[in-house]
């Protein structure tokens, strides 16, 4: 059980043949209520795919009634073609699912290769719908494999709170770079809370996991992270208990995207403390994780302390270069800016990798999760399309 | 000829054993006057090397009378005996050149592996300068390789004026990617201009040339470029003029740094039109050429480009995602935010390659330079300081 761990969730995952390997490429999330509020966020790419167009307008609209994803395509730069596709995609839903359930009320996603989505695209979609309703259970565990691209592993995750669940499942190896959301995530929650909790819930956690994982640097056009509530629990967690669970989940999940990251051979958690602010400290460990010299020497397990601090240099953040410690797995290599321990000291041949900066400039701090450049990473990246 | 090709300078470069093959490492350009103005860009990096620290206060000062530059370490992070070392360097220069000549009045330039700069390297360039003196010459070919870190190939330029000249060498092989400089280049002109137009001029054509290159979007601490101007062959070109033939000189020396990158298969030259300003072209064509997939793909010969797109929504520049076209050396393959040419028209696996990006929302343009991501700049630069 995953997303239909709360109470009130059906799911299922099935192949309706948009992968060429026949595996699960279809999945629907269906939020049975009684409550039905829903939260959402976006990618702030300003290209967007058209399922994200479509799912922005359902987030206006109130409630939402289930969330249809498919993997093996993004139907991105499809055109108004594509953005039927979405749409007609919505009202199968609405219609396995009767009674009063409307198109506006049904979001989609979409992942996969840029610019896909063509006839046959929509026809394996649209035509499979009732298949997929048909497979909807409480007790689902196929739809987390029917959301994967190049992930390797599926991910899910589990909350249990007094009396009520979080439920999630989430898809993401490449292109991890924030905006708002990184990736396709479904969060679902029998716990009774209203809508403006739940989307404030939602932004909160998001903007302390998944925005700080920023595996390549590179923002993806359809990511949508999707909060689905149907109270059905009847328990009334307070905003911030509701919240830390939920934070604590997509730090779960952020944590297994890092891990499964394309080509990655070190995790690497960029943990940067003594800043003047939170938006410093995101500022500075974001701009290392950006720094192809830093995440090549990661590559090469060389704890290249120098590269830390060119790539702060670039950033706006308060610090003086020559007050700065860098430390590499517990190490430290750079005290006030120049040589410390020396870095024959550091063992970095572990998969998890810690980079702990102070910047001695105030008492903020911020972990950006990140991952080395590899050549596995060119291989796959330069593949990919083909 | 390189930096002597214009009247009234000496040069020479020499090998005093900061590299480990022991190749030439130490160069000095003096300038014989009789007019000796200068202009400097440094790094807008805030993390800064000591020669950037000390070259600033002689940039500020007026007049320089030499430049010293080494490879075999950047003296960066290097603390105050490093700051030592290069006001020592200074000081034997100005002691070798006798007469008139002031320390403050010697601009001072390092490249290499960042945190070097113990005794020995001190000793090695202190203690040779007297050597390196003896070895100038006014028909020099030595001083540009003494400046290559892991370049493959001199880099250097000439401009004939009408009457006057300008001269130039560069290095620059990783780390290229601006703030205002993006390597070390001398350039030395004998036209008769003044301070304030040497400045204007070298600011105006480093904007639009060495500012263009961003090879792997990684910003070095120890840039600097620096114009040194004899006046002795009396012309006087006007301000259009000088800085036209710069800038030519600037650009020419951008292409051959981009050709050089450190493991690169492609040179990548990204045109950004259509542009409502100049800095949204600019924009446009950095976050193209800093998205790793997007040079990963150009590595696999893939023209990816929904990954342009998905480069271009990242950005705050002006443009509709559903009116760009994107061409790949020549063969338009997305128009109006969708798929036009078949992508297997256009052939990748010549190194120059040319992006054409029409964001159809004005009338600017600019090109930036990169290079692909590749096995070879992945592997390059995870051994670099073993």
């Amino acid at each position: 059980m995953t997303v239909t761990a709360p109470q009130g969730f059906r799911s299922a995952g099935i192949a309706v043949g948009l992968k060429s390997t026949g595996k699960p490429d279809l999945a629907l999330v269906v939020n049975d209520g009684p409550h039905r509020a829903a939260a959402v966020v976006f990618t702030s790419n300003r290209a967007q795919a058209n399922p994200i167009l479509w799912s922005r307008k359902v987030a206006q609209g109130g409630p939402a009634r289930a969330v249809i994803l498919n993997s093996g395509g993004a139907n991105c730069f499809t055109g108004d073609f594509g953005y039927q596709t979405t749409r007609l995609t919505a009202e199968a839903v609405a219609a396995v699912l009767g009674g009063d359930a409307d198109p506006e009320q049904i979001l989609v996603c979409s992942t996969g290769l840029i610019g896909s989505g063509d006839q046959a695209f929509r026809d394996k979609i649209v035509g499979n719908v009732p298949a997929l309703a048909a497979a909807l259970s409480d007790d689902d565990t196929t739809a987390p494999a029917a959301i994967l691209t190049t992930d390797s592993v599926e991910k899910t995750a589990v909350h249990e709170g007094d009396g009520w669940r979080i439920g999630a499942m989430a898809k993401g190896a490449g292109m991890l770079a924030p905006g708002l959301a990184t990736m396709l995530v479904v969060l679902t929650t029998d716990a009774l809370i209203d809508d403006a909790a739940a989307d404030r819930a939602l932004r909160r956690a998001t903007s302390v996991s998944f925005d700080r994982l920023d595996s390549d640097g590179c923002m993806s056009t359809n990511d949508q992270v999707t909060l689905l509530v149907s109270g059905a629990s009847g328990a009334t967690p307070t905003d911030d208990e509701f919240t830390a669970a939920l934070a604590s989940v997509c730090d779960e999940l952020a944590g297994k995207l890092q891990g499964d990251a394309e080509g990655a051979g070190h995790d690497i958690d960029i943990e940067v403390r003594g800043a003047a602010s939170v938006a410093d400290a995101v500022e500075v460990g974001r701009s290392v994780a950006r720094n192809n010299l830093f995440k090549a020497a990661i590559f090469g397990n060389d704890p290249n302390w120098g590269r830390v601090l060119a790539a702060i240099g670039t950033t706006e953040a308060q610090f003086d270069p020559y007050a700065v410690d860098v430390s590499f797995n517990g190490v430290r290599l750079c005290h006030a800016g120049g040589p410390d321990r020396p870095v024959d000291e550091c063992d970095l041949t572990p998969r998890q990798t810690h980079v702990a900066i102070d910047l001695f400039a105030g008492t903020h701090a911020a972990t950006i999760r990140t991952n080395d450049l590899t050549h596995d990473y060119v291989h796959e990246n330069s593949a990919y399309s083909s």
